[in-house]
């Protein structure tokens, strides 16, 4: 059996190096409460942009301030950020798995990415995944990613992956993970309620792996006063939570939880997981390859290429 | 708005011809109660071959004796057992889709499947699916079908197609229907629960889609004696049903409802779930074609082919 | 010398059937003043979705609605509107380049693109291309399209191709149209301004092509009074045109116009524009193709293919 | 906020040393009066080749003479001259953009290159960039340069770039340069008036960059009294100017000048141009790497290889 | 031995069709005559763009008014002109070298080739040359060539290449012919004189193959009289001519020819120049393949390339 | 201006020392009327073994003879000959380049190369180069060098470099020089006649450079008798020479002349060389390099390596 966790916290809002000293914090306890594997909320670092739903896009100059200061505080890869949040992961001992908007510093340097980074329990990069469609109002903040990190990753406790948020209702999306074996499977997330919840116990029986879905708690008095002005009064929380762990038949093992901080545990058998594809496994015996061909293309969506 | 119907009942167990006098009835009473659409569970004429969960596929003479017995009682299709539901369809002026075990009369005719066979409210035969992948215990009484109904059909009362029981678990045949444009998905089934239920409601969200879950209700005592003798005492319902209705956001219209036969009814309003899909459109601008290159075969899998 | 025509004008505001009966009467009168190309706003059928901009995305429910609205009258190639507008072309003898919003028959159904429709003067379509990126707020309605339609066509006036708004700030996607030897280029656009116009000549010049920027002129009156009471106070115009023409060396021939209805017109001289390419021929002489090596992948983004 | 200056002036025409002993004193000047960077035309040093559209290319006893003197005052890289140069940046603490005409020692040394070279504030050369398509008359004296310096370059007051007159109707040069993140964007031209200006506010726009036109202001009697004789009399401006600045959403911060020397002097702000790509971000989220396959050949086109 | 022959001709100034049949009638005269190779001169359809010395750069009306005019009487690849070529070489039973301008129509059909072109003595089209570098002036109408026609053809006379002008002071591009075996070596030209007899005799040793030196006799009477009036009064040659054949040893065969039309005629004996490359065989013997690696990239420039 | 010379002269024949003395008189003879370039014939020390071409390979012991007495004759570099060429440079103030015949004292001392060394005015030798391939005959004394010198030397007059004989029918060979800034091209050679000359014009234009074609003029009776007898009678001048000189636009500047010694003097103009590049830079502007990558070895060849 081995102990996994999914942190419920809310990050210092638009604060990237002080929302990281909250990603350390929480991988040193929940290492310390013998957690294997540590999951943080959908763009945990610096928040996400709930503006996007509240601002409309005709609004430039707040966006453009928004975006900016968004900017400034998203997270390169590497960096003295990943950094710290490897060297937390090694500390402890622990594999993580962190919601981040990550800048493309690769090209532009003015483009956001709304991505998955996974660190094994030694503090090395493993890998990122970035968000393959944003959803509605996102779209404002956050570019398309491409498929170079739809994979899972063989770690000391199982092999790890993940989607973001409503790429989870992305089909395509989720086979391919399963096609790559995922045994825990990670949903960071903004959203949370019960079609949410109804989701991740879907998935954890289409994949016959374990679900951990992640979101923030956080409160409005959380946000800069200019920004928490743009919502109608009388709304004490952004997003009240909802994480929740199941398990490969469906079956939930830790939260729901709303509307407090608070790490979920659970404990997970893979060997008792594995065994549960007798009767289903959707990449494998349960799917009809000669019906169905599917193609992913890999290839990095550069913006330039040197020859 | 429309009414749509899950018809939750018990067939004339291995009778065809009595369970399609069932089928009949239940068309003109939910097409006098104003449904639109009527939807029958997974092999429910003539019958949902239950034995192969219970009886070990090491005892051949009882296993071929109920084959030979679900043989004579399977539908051809066309036949006069269809003959008869499309009668029913048009008299009722409803859409029809019914589950059935069928009998591959164009070729050794020693073989099932499970196939959810459509009618339009002009009682003609809109075409017939054959489930891709048996689950489990199925294997020994049902043939994987082919991609030949893996469609929507377009109806007077919107696009409708479906999935029978654990297809429903095959993300890629999913895919397929929301790419067929598919607005009213009926999902017959054997399967119940709330981890059923869950699925029935992630389906709705992810293809922005009215899901119709229609299961029997079924005691034991409706099975002949020789077979309910080989269920362990104390059961009552085989399948206590478990059928519902889902709104394309995830919200349950109606149902679940167990250990009743009942007709449920859910009103549906296709304009708003067409809006819905203003933030995802799993097969639209919510999918990723550039990295997701899915290609279906839809050749029929036919056993000898003229050249 | 060839005359060719932008319609400043205000579409029946979500209303497909009535705006193209505006579209085709315009090409009447165009054509009865001489012209041979005519072209029209973007989105000019059913009208520019303003409200992306107004709208905050949270907003679902209205979002929702407009969204089934829009889709409602959207315009589907081919249909009768299509019909319509290639009979209109036919009967004036025009070339005719008209924005649409577009719906995804052949999918899901339930997603819309920014298209841009070439008709040729024998009323046949000579093809349709789906904007690559919508621009901000628009991501909240109109999906990503592909590179079939990213071409230039050879017509009765001269090779005629465009972008669409912003996406004539994509300097590859130009690029492809200078490749494909445009000699006049259409930019319907909801964009107007000092920047706006400065765009048009610079690419004018950059392509040494004739340049036809065309918007609507819309008053807020004009829409309904529901979405109309979502603005503030005070504003008359939602978009008051700017369209114009401009010459190959960057000369404006006619317009911008502000804040009224009108076609503008303009007198092209192709050989005049062919010679001015003497000293700047951006896909030809003045390319570096030992240094640049762009790669364009037409294939169609189908998002599903039978095999 | 950080002051930028584009110095409009004039050189001694065809004297490489007396003219960059301006070019030190403008850069003094300029940082005297707080700029950080401090731009200047083409081909500065020693002044441009105007003959080239004034005598035609028969005439080669003349070319060949104008020709030798060229060469004689051209600039070799590292040199003298630029070591001037990079000591004037350093004791005004500016980073220096230059139009030079190169002399390609590196191989036959009778080849020019029209080249832009970029000196941080420690004085030392960042790189050169050689124009890689030089303008009608202007192949009669430079050679087409190769994509070492198509870059950027991170300099103490954001990242620095750009491309030389005409260059910059070149739209896969433009996007390399966008790719690389450019902030400040550089434009040293013999190029002036409207449509050049329309030129610099399209560039601003589409990279979201700062611009900087730059152009000599120089009279026909500052050249030599022979070639001056070549000009058709009453000509006062072999050049006027017309340098400008623009903002990244379009708007002019400083210029046009015409007709006189002068230093433009304008407060830039990145953050406020990063917030910018918001809506715009060309080589980020507006573009569509999945359609535009752009590889750029960087290496060095030498003349003689040794093995 | 075979006959070859040079036409030293006039085109009709800037009249494709014309001059076209000039072309043809020369063709079928040579052939009348014995000759089974026929050379034409550089760009002597529609004739050699001579202003290019004479106009300005600067003067770009006139430059444009004349570009338009050259694109427009240019050669397309194939259209109807290579095709009357091509079938007057049939029935004269030659092989056909001439020169064209060439128009890319393959992309933005602004931009002019100087090419070379083959045809065997079945009228089809072997290949075509674009030069790689013009020369001076010329650089006002010609873009550069690429390698893709840098080749030798197998004939029914022996094996045939060439190059234009002044490429003919490029050794690498000679040596890539010597190094693909050209036995006659065809030299379409404007040049003329002592040092242009020189070069012909030089190369015919160097690469021990009979060359064929071929250039216009043409009068300033003959070009139109706006064109003509830029001239210096007195001249009445624009190009005397200076035709010349010469055989793999260095000697003389035929010519030069000054100052009238006239075809030139030479009998060259393959299997002799074969024989001189006993003591020079400069793509043999007598190169130094350990010490000079020379690599050839022979793709095409290709401005846009489908994926 | 500067005054180079070409000596046309005799050697004593296979007489090394005595040579020598002819070279020292020499240099101060032209040194004294001014020129500061002396350039001598190819192998002058001892003198050229023009045997090669008279005696058949089959005659063995000549052959033996004659090679004995050519290396005792052959020239070691350094050594007193050297020494005393290098003193006479330095007191002439002069550069000089000289054909020798060189013996590998490096390796075996029994193997011979035609070798060309330079000194400068300060007598320093600036390197030698030896002859890539030996012609036909000559190969039956001379083994092919290597590329340590084929470069092109600054010295006070300019930059020296230059090939031997038929080597400069060496397209890439010459190429190398260009591609080093040759200025004043030397070629000693045994070559004479019009085609030779022809080369040497060609040469000049092609690298825009003085060449300077330098041959003996040598009588049968300078022969040692034995050798002489092997001529068919009759013959008196074994080679009457040739030499010229050539100015970069192909103009002869001297010469040539026959049957008589004599030194050769020309003013050269290095800055109207230089401009001549204009229109013609075989190395520069007028090269491909992208087309075109040459790489050469310039290892040496060495016979044994330590390690």
């Amino acid at each position: 059996m081995t102990r996994i966790a999914a942190v419920q916290a809310s990050p210092v809002f638009l604060d990237r190096d002080a929302t990281v000293g909250r990603v350390c914090a929480r991988i040193a306890e929940a290492g310390a409460a013998g957690a294997k594997l540590v999951v943080f909320p959908e763009s945990f670092v610096p928040g996400y942009p709930d503006w996007v739903w509240t601002v409309p896009a005709g609004r430039g100059a707040i966006l453009g301030a928004l975006h900016a200061k968004l900017l400034a505080n998203a997270v390169s890869i590497p960096s003295d950020a990943t950094r710290r949040i490897g060297e937390a992961a090694r500390e402890a001992g622990v594999v993580v798995a962190v919601g981040v908007t990550e800048r493309n510093d690769e090209a532009s340097g003015g483009t956001l990415y709304n991505t998955l980074l996974f660190f094994d329990d030694h503090g090395e990069i493993l890998g990122r995944h970035r968000k393959l469609v944003p959803t509605g109002g996102e779209r404002l903040v956050w570019a398309p990613g491409d498929a170079v990190g739809l994979r899972a990753y063989d770690t000391s406790i199982g092999r790890v992956g993940g989607l973001i948020c409503w790429e989870n209702y992305m089909p395509l999306a989720r086979y391919a993970l399963y096609a790559a074996g995922v045994e825990i499977y990670v949903a960071p997330t903004w959203d949370h309620g019960e079609v949410w919840l109804a989701t991740l116990r879907h998935i954890a029986r289409e994949g016959r792996a374990f679900v951990v879905g992640c979101s923030m708690a956080m409160r409005l008095d959380e946000m800069p006063a200019d920004l928490a002005s743009l919502y109608p009064p009388g709304r004490e929380w952004i997003n009240p939570g909802g994480s929740a762990i199941v398990a490969p038949d469906g079956k939930v093992l830790a939260g729901p939880i709303d509307c407090r901080e608070e790490i979920l545990y659970a404990e997970v058998d893979l060997d008792a997981a594995r065994g549960a594809k007798w009767d289903l496994d959707t990449a494998g015996h349960y799917a009809r390859p000669d019906i169905f061909d599917l193609r992913v293309d890999r290839t990095p969506r550069r913006l330039l290429n040197d020859k």
